[in-house]
């Protein structure tokens, strides 16, 4: 199936029978081909299929629009910043003639009612124009999310049918300048005027400016707008408003725009920000799924507290966090796609037979840097197709019981800001690693990774910065998401848990119940050490869950005895922020091989089950290697282990080295996408 | 001398006397204050002149210039690419008016000469935009360069003067497309038409077009070009030749220049793609210090054998290295200094009094993220003032005797090649950090991230690729610069290595040296296990000295044992490759750590001293503990020491946040240079 025109070097010189190992250290050379293996064909297609899964023919119309508008990658160099603007926003509004982006809201209003296929669309834009990709984020994620979730039937009347075809422009005025993550501590105050029945809504201060808002710079006509809502003098906390903000392309009256300026990347997006100056809207403005105002000025919300109503308002607009880790994850697959391909046309230095130069994809360091993000990305793929289903399940109301809503939906939102961390972070890291795998020829424009790199980048931040998020997971876990969960901050969490016998934590946590079974698999003493067994995936998981538990437990120790010492909870969480995260990173990758193990599971025998057995492999030991400090550490990995597992590393990029080439292919990035002719053919 | 408004309130919690250790794996909490350890108070101007050295002058004027000419950075964002780039030129023929960009040339043609001066000023560029740094080093270091070290006086006569004023803009045309660090298989040819005492330069195929040349697409007049030399038939290898290429704005009659479009960053400088028909340039376009042709066409040179010729034409170029490798330390330091600032300025979520949010420099996690950068960014900063000093040297002719000569300049290459690769991948890795940390406003193109992460993304593969560069280093070290070595492609290198006993390589290294007392400083068993003397610099020191002896030993057998297995030698290398290039980093890394033991032992006792080996001995052990696993492995390290080295780690980033500020306004980056009012104040 691999296009490449000249066979890989390197699996002709592997001897075809095993060679016994060396014993001790230096066993690095011994021949790692068992007997038995056979090198398994992909078929693409097939493969294509399997990773689109459900949702395969929205991916194929999505891939189709983005082939379509092409010249859109050359226009973001080449066209002025408010030129390609208004250019991304034609491109966003013709495709949302074609359906695409109005997936996730209800069929009555011209959307496709099913959220799953809403992600998948999203996700599979990731392939082109990340402006685009913004752009459409902020239009039907973030602006027509809100009106859908937070709003009503009126709401839903005034505003859906226009907003799905793009010819009301909105925007998502949440994030000020002085509170990014922090959305309970937001400075603009909307208050309700009995007299008029009106709210009046202003900016107190410079640090309550809307800030990063996107659509807002030049685009939206209106805004749904985060303010402190008050009533008769009463703080009742964060609630939504529809707000005018711009009449045929002038500010509203005493509303101030501001250009956020040039951006390291996506200048297609305009942001900007927004003060209030005494804005009047009517009662209606207020977004009142969970709490209205009367006529007379009362204040009524079926969720009676405070803290509760805010999280679940806010747990609504939990889509655009899943959006942007898959969007994360498909931008990796653009990467791993050109810098695979041109490691099998590009030849440097020595050559291993007479006439080429070695191609780079034959040296193990080139297999070393791109095959363990190859592998990550799959894993994350899986991950976010699991997330998915459960985002799609819970919005689309499809639980069991609404006793267990809460609960799963807290789940959903822990699962969530995890995958989004890593995802993105992933992103980060993989399109860096490629471009830096292409050499100089990387860093022109033409060859893609300038913008993946630049477009990408705020993905670690915006819909939640990932530190905050692995903390909102941490405490998730320590508190088996109690109903007093939301109302903690961090410093609560620490006072929460400290009054908590360790065990309880524990006890509390899904991971208790998958002790048991960490404890079969992974014996002490001499046991331990035996080299059969790196490849089982039962081995594989229990490892990340005995990792999971012990950090878990560990943050709770630390805590507990901070407190028991009289120190503040600012200064006990400060000191253990660090195992918080990591217990929280821990959790999530455990999460991510789980869901790479399970899919490998469901396929029937075949070389396609071989193929992606060995990405599995290499993730999850990549994945133990990259800690294994920790391991030895905690008396879980021995020495000869650790060095096995390095080796069979080595092994697994060699047997993965044929595939690569149909491994990326399988992704199907549009060959428009990609660009880069120079570096992969024409 | 911090400016921050508001004390740090975690130096408030730490109890003044030292509480006993909780025994156990548990003791992260234990109170690390010793008795008699007193918070240092940094004189940031003492601090500055500490850093800057024996050029603090010319640094001073490069300030100076920034400062003056601050505009360009806004400039960058708002205008054309054209008028950017004559703005870029304008800007560098201005500062060239100062002799800030002429340090390094001879007097008599209106130069400094001083090449640590050149240096000094070149990476103080680094502050400022980074298209006016790289057309600096374009013009002056590899143009001006190649101009003074492979010419001699007739060039010299001819060009110096000119191109010291930048009246005559040139470019450096090396690299191909299909060649980048591989130089020797060039694909440009110059044949000696003795009929005319002509050399006739042609571009055979487009994988031989030069590519990525700065200055070539805009404004060069001149290039000096690089091509396989054929007199009478016989190929002698690749020369350097002085070929006009534009006049008057046009491309001289034979040569084809192309624009290389937009790249991710450093769009101010003009790269372009040439290629030469039949050029014709006179006998004396050769630039023939090293070798020439007679008018009558016989080929001449000192040099006998034509590799070492090679490499002797191609050594003189390595102050393009060295600077490259001081621009990525000097970028790190205005990253980090926006990060920090910002960290004292920038508040979220809880609270740790009842009034403020917490700042974001007292999470423990934030000091975490930045706090071992800033100690590496220390001592890199010191490691390059060793490179640069042996540079001068070198370059200076003042070294004892020419017998040395060969094996000083090979060291030399080798610390320049290593210092390169890890202080570009430091500020790749810095930068991004920062930025994360930064928050969403990191995004904004006025908060100077942008820019600097787009503009030194690319030094991590020009003036050598990073990985080839430390294959580089590792062939040295294997080979210990011996007189074959410049012979040896990398399989020649495994062939060599494999024909010595494994004793013979540690015996011929510079290791074996140190092993002695690397054996007196970490006895085996159970005196490891004591934690006195984790911030002993001889123990750190040994525990680097003794990952490399041990990786190097590693590298030789495993090539010696892949050869016996009768493997071809691109199957050894390849498999064996990671290790080379781990020995390398670990080489280098024992270099960068013994410039900073080394500097700071220079100092009087005294607050200073104190300061700087808190970060010394931040950095030392923030190394060990990111290979932890690898000492753990080699039984260098048990699992309570690493423990505690994580746990001292914490305690070392305590003592230093109240430091933070002054230690990176000691960088003294001008105010004009850091941009991001709403991050740092205005």
């Amino acid at each position: 199936m691999s296009t490449e025109t000249v066979p890989p070097s390197s699996a002709e010189n592997l001897p075809s029978t095993a060679t016994p190992a060396t014993p001790g250290e230096d066993a690095d050379e011994r021949v790692e081909t068992r007997a038995g293996y056979r090198q398994p064909v992909v078929d693409v297609g097939e493969l294509t299929r399997f990773l689109d899964g459900k949702y395969a023919e929205v991916r194929s119309l999505v891939r189709s629009n983005l082939a379509e508008n092409a010249s859109i990658l050359e226009e973001a160099e080449t066209m002025s910043r408010d030129d390609f603007r208004d250019r991304v926003r034609d491109v966003v509004v013709e495709m949302a003639s074609t359906g695409q982006t109005g997936m996730g809201f209800p069929e009555e209003y011209g959307g496709g009612g099913d959220i799953g296929a809403s992600v998948a669309a999203f996700e599979t834009l990731a392939y082109g124009d990340l402006s685009v990709l913004v752009k459409v984020g902020v239009q039907f994620g973030l602006f027509g999310g809100a009106i859908l979730q937070l709003g009503t039937k009126g709401h839903h009347d005034a505003y859906l049918a226009d907003l799905i075809t793009g010819k009301l422009m909105g925007c998502f005025a949440m994030t000020e300048t002085g509170h990014g993550s922090n959305v309970q501590a937001l400075g603009t105050v909307a208050t309700y005027d009995v007299a008029t029945q009106e709210f009046v809504i202003t900016t107190h201060g410079e640090e309550a400016r809307k800030d990063y808002i996107g659509n807002a710079a030049r685009h939206a006509q209106v805004a749904v707008v985060f303010a402190q809502l008050e009533v008769g003098g009463r703080s009742e906390g964060v609630h939504a408003f529809v707000v005018p903000i711009r009449d045929e392309g002038k500010p509203c009256d005493g509303v101030r725009i501001e250009d956020d300026g040039t951006k390291m990347g996506l200048n297609g997006v305009d942001n900007g920000r927004l003060w209030f100056d005494g804005v009047r809207v009517p009662r209606t403005a207020l977004l009142n799924r969970f709490a209205d105002v009367t006529p007379e000025g009362v204040y009524e919300s079926e969720i009676e507290n405070p803290n509760k109503r805010f999280f679940t308002m806010l747990g609504t607009l939990i889509q655009g966090r899943v959006c942007v880790g898959g969007a994360g994850i498909n931008a990796s697959k653009v990467a791993l796609t050109i810098a695979t391909r041109y490691a099998v046309r590009r030849r440097q230095f020595e050559a291993s037979s007479d006439e080429h130069e070695e191609l780079l994809l034959d040296y193990g360091m080139h297999q070393r840097r791109l095959f363990p993000l190859l592998a990550r990305t799959y894993a994350l793929h899986f991950a976010q197709q699991v997330v998915s289903g459960q985002l799609h399940d819970v919005l689309s109301g499809s639980q069991s019981s609404a006793g267990d809503d809460d609960h799963a939906r807290r789940e959903l939102e822990s699962r969530a800001a995890g995958t989004k961390a890593l995802g993105t972070w992933h992103a980060t890291r993989t399109i860096q690693e490629c471009r830096e795998a292409c050499g100089g020829a990387g860093y022109l424009s033409v060859n893609r990774f300038a913008a993946l790199k630049a477009d990408t980048d705020v993905f670690t931040t915006f819909e939640g910065d990932n530190t905050v998020l692995l903390q909102l997971v941490a405490k998730g876990l320590l508190t088996d998401y109690s109903s007093e969960f939301e109302d903690m901050d961090q410093f609560g969490m620490v006072r929460f848990v400290a009054n908590l016998a360790v065990e309880t934590v524990i006890e509390k946590t899904n991971v208790h119940k998958l002790l048991e079974r960490v404890k079969d698999l992974l014996p002490g003493g001499d046991q331990w050490d035996q080299e059969a067994g790196l490849l089982d995936p039962d081995y594989q998981l229990a490892m990340l869950r005995f990792r999971e538990e012990h950090m878990l437990a560990g943050v709770a120790r630390r805590l507990k005895r901070g407190i028991d010492n009289k120190l503040n909870p600012g200064v006990v969480f400060s000191r253990v922020q660090d195992h918080v995260i990591g217990a929280a990173r821990a959790h999530v990758e455990r999460l991510v091989l789980e869901a790479f193990v399970d899919k490998v599971a469901t396929l029937p025998g075949g070389d396609l089950k071989v193929a992606l057995n060995l990405l599995c492999d290499l993730h999850a030991l990549s994945t133990i290697e990259a800690d294994r400090a920790w391991f030895m550490e905690h008396g879980r990995l021995t020495v000869t282990r650790s060095k096995a597992i390095s080796r069979e590393i080595g092994s697994l990029c060699r047997k993965i080295r044929p595939l690569a080439v149909d491994l990326v292919d399988a992704f199907d990035v549009p060959r428009e996408m990609l660009r880069a002719p120079d570096l992969i053919g024409s």
